[in-house]
């Protein structure tokens, strides 16, 4: 097993295998840089392209590295971005001396992960996010058309999918203020105030490293090589918002206040190893939807609920990337299909990830059923959405014999909203469809 | 009245009281830059600018009219975008001598419009598209729900909206190939193929010159500082698309194939003189939409078709901006009240602007009804979807006595596209909300 100088544990998310990349400002310095993880350390990229170790890559004298996001490094294409990991994980391996023994610049490349700050790794252009996950589909659907209709009849021959808002995403540690908005009632007059039903959903988002011509189409076949990498999201939502809003153009401000990400950007030729076959596809997709292989990965994803109240952290949903109904290559090539260009920093979302199971449900909408079994928590606490001072986690990882290749983590607390225009309000209001 | 020394006629949109602002290449050169419209003339702002002439204003020596787009002048803000305003308004007077008596600096500042390329004007950052013409939504609404329920509850109490794609937006003159994609049928089967409904929606958008920060609101009085100014835009929508994948996140590829505006942004002070009331809002806004005063502008529009077969285009709607039922500022304050952040160079659109009559619904859908009621062209041709080679244009503008300020033009033909993946299709399918 490739190992590296770099002392890793068998449970860290950031072994040689992994090598994800993000942006950071180590401490004292002003300007942000690129990095990868390895182990609890960040390895600078900016300093290694200094000293002409990336010469002999696509990515040579570019100074990518030292740019404020991966933007610039993504468009380079996947050529550079295989040859610039094949240096990485040469440098990095425990018998290559080049690094290992020059303690000067051991030293210079180092920071640990835990005294820098990490930032937005790349200047989000467009964010379209999905809603591949059948069991939530089906979920969503059974509250509020009956088991009979969960699913609408488009949803078997397309990746559903709607444009989000770009400008609110944000990394994870980044706080979310409770959103304000017209809230749903039992009648037909909306409530002004704080959302009242504040929820999360785990998804997993996609990052397209280099895009397509307008006018032209990623052939289902091709469309992974577009994608840089993978990184965990928190589509936060208010469902009472989401509720009133929603129709007819789908949802709006009760998504559009916040969407983290997580920092580390982990990259294609990483989970090459995890690959495996998604759900069987009944009926057969369109032939523009048909890849052939195995289309998706083992992703083990969590999400964790710290409340004020407790000490640890409590598991609210265990689930898998696998278990999505649409792969990744089919949302490209289907986001393509009509001409419209996709871009170096485009963020593509799966939608909330549940699984078969109770506890394998990515939101809080399906994990406690519209409020009708609420989460119990080790405190005696209950929980039906998210109050103020909770902090959700979201994690991932895929598992080998020995070693992890993780995602690390996006982190976010909930802080509460000042408003002077409240006129009270319920949570027993209608919710909405999505999910 | 205010004129200046370079002619320009009576319906000219681009008199001394307007200067909208573009970014062009001038012929021979490659580098964009900024430019007023004046008559038929571009006044080159990178050279009045490198010759000083904004010294005095905040934009000085920041070389903001060389960059490709109108971003960083933007981000400057209106008591900057004031001061360079009076700058050219006085520059241009008949009666300043400044520049008119200069044979060699007029030489070296004005180019002929037809003789540049006029670019997009601003990089679009995020992209909203409102639904804020009761008529459209009305007529809309019927179409699929019938006259009684028209209208979805929330609509009268918010600014119906949703995200667009913003990497499709496209200037004036740039093609548009026909889309690809999975039509609706009158089954639950779709069909693949390109769009056999393609339609065009006459709306104006408003590009926010600086935004807001995460967390923090606009409030509606405050609103309208925050926009840079307005351009006419065409959503192009595929009608067949769009029934069939609307359901239930809203338009998708239906409209993220082409958005087109057009290339000059005609400030807000150019608009001022035309501010007028909207229609009575009943029921009463929400306090956080409730502005005061005249809270729109007077602007006449019109779309024209231009066929193949036929040498002048025919006027397919004649319609007003001030007819809208929601305001720019209401849309502003709507957008932001939950802490969502605007950034310069996000544009708002207004949804499809229909008024009262038959002639001035703003989209084929509506001006057929659905095809019940085909376009009769005088060549004896009837349209009740866009074809291939058709051209449409909008065009608009504010009328004061002896002068237009007007928005030019958004011009685009529709081009063919070519399929291996075609099963036939239907124009017979049932179509979606929206409009």
């Amino acid at each position: 097993m490739l190992k590296s100088f770099i002392d890793v544990d068998e449970e860290s998310h950031f072994p040689i295998q992994n090598l994800p990349y993000g942006i950071f400002r180590p401490k004292g310095k002003t300007a942000p840089r690129a990095g990868v993880a390895i182990g609890d350390w960040i390895l600078d990229l900016s300093i290694l392209d200094d000293k002409g170790y990336f010469n002999e890559t696509g990515a040579g004298g570019k100074r990518v590295f030292s740019e404020p996001s991966l933007n610039a490094f993504m468009n380079l294409g996947p050529n550079v971005w295989a040859e610039v990991r094949t240096v990485l994980q040469d440098l990095l391996r425990e018998d290559n001396p080049e690094i290992r023994d020059q303690a000067d610049l051991r030293d210079s490349l180092f920071s640990r992960q835990s005294g820098v700050d990490m930032l937005m790794p790349v200047e989000i252009r467009d964010y379209t996010d999905f809603y591949a996950s059948e069991q939530h589909a089906t979920n969503v659907g059974t509250m509020f058309r009956g088991r009979e209709n969960a699913l609408m009849p488009n949803w078997k021959h397309l990746p559903v999918g709607y444009h989000g808002r770009a400008s609110s995403i944000i990394v994870s540690g980044t706080e979310i203020k409770r959103p304000l908005g017209q809230r749903k009632t039992e009648g037909d007059q909306p409530e002004f105030g704080p959302s009242m039903r504040l929820d999360f959903e785990l998804e997993m988002g996609l990052v397209i490293g280099h895009g397509n011509e307008s006018g032209s189409r990623i052939p289902v076949e091709e469309a992974e090589e577009h994608i840089f990498g993978l990184v965990l999201v928190n589509d936060w939502s208010a469902r009472d918002i989401q509720a009133w809003e929603y129709q007819p153009l789908g949802p709006f401000l009760s998504k559009s206040f916040a969407t983290s990400i997580s920092p580390w950007i982990v990259p294609m030729a990483a989970l090459e190893p995890f690959r495996t076959a998604g759900p069987k596809q009944d009926p057969e997709p369109l032939p523009y939807l048909k890849g052939s292989g195995d289309q998706t990965f083992d992703i083990h994803l969590e999400a964790h609920l710290k409340i004020p109240g407790l000490s640890e952290p409590v598991v609210v949903t265990e689930t898998n990337f696998r278990t999505l109904y649409w792969s990744m290559a089919q949302q490209i090539a289907h986001h393509t299909v009509n001409g419209c260009n996709l871009n170096a920093g485009d963020l593509l979302a799966s939608g909330t990830i549940s699984g078969d199971e109770k506890t394998s449900r990515g939101c809080m909408l399906e994990r406690t059923w519209r409020g009708e079994e609420p989460l119990q928590l080790p405190n005696g606490e209950k929980r039906v959405w998210l109050e103020d001072g909770d902090e959700l986690r979201l994690t991932g990882w895929c598992q080998a014999d020995g070693y992890r290749v993780g995602f690390g983590q996006v982190n976010s607390r909930i802080l509460p909203t000042q408003v002077e225009e409240t006129k009270g309000g319920s949570r027993d209001a209608v919710l909405s469809e999505k999910g």
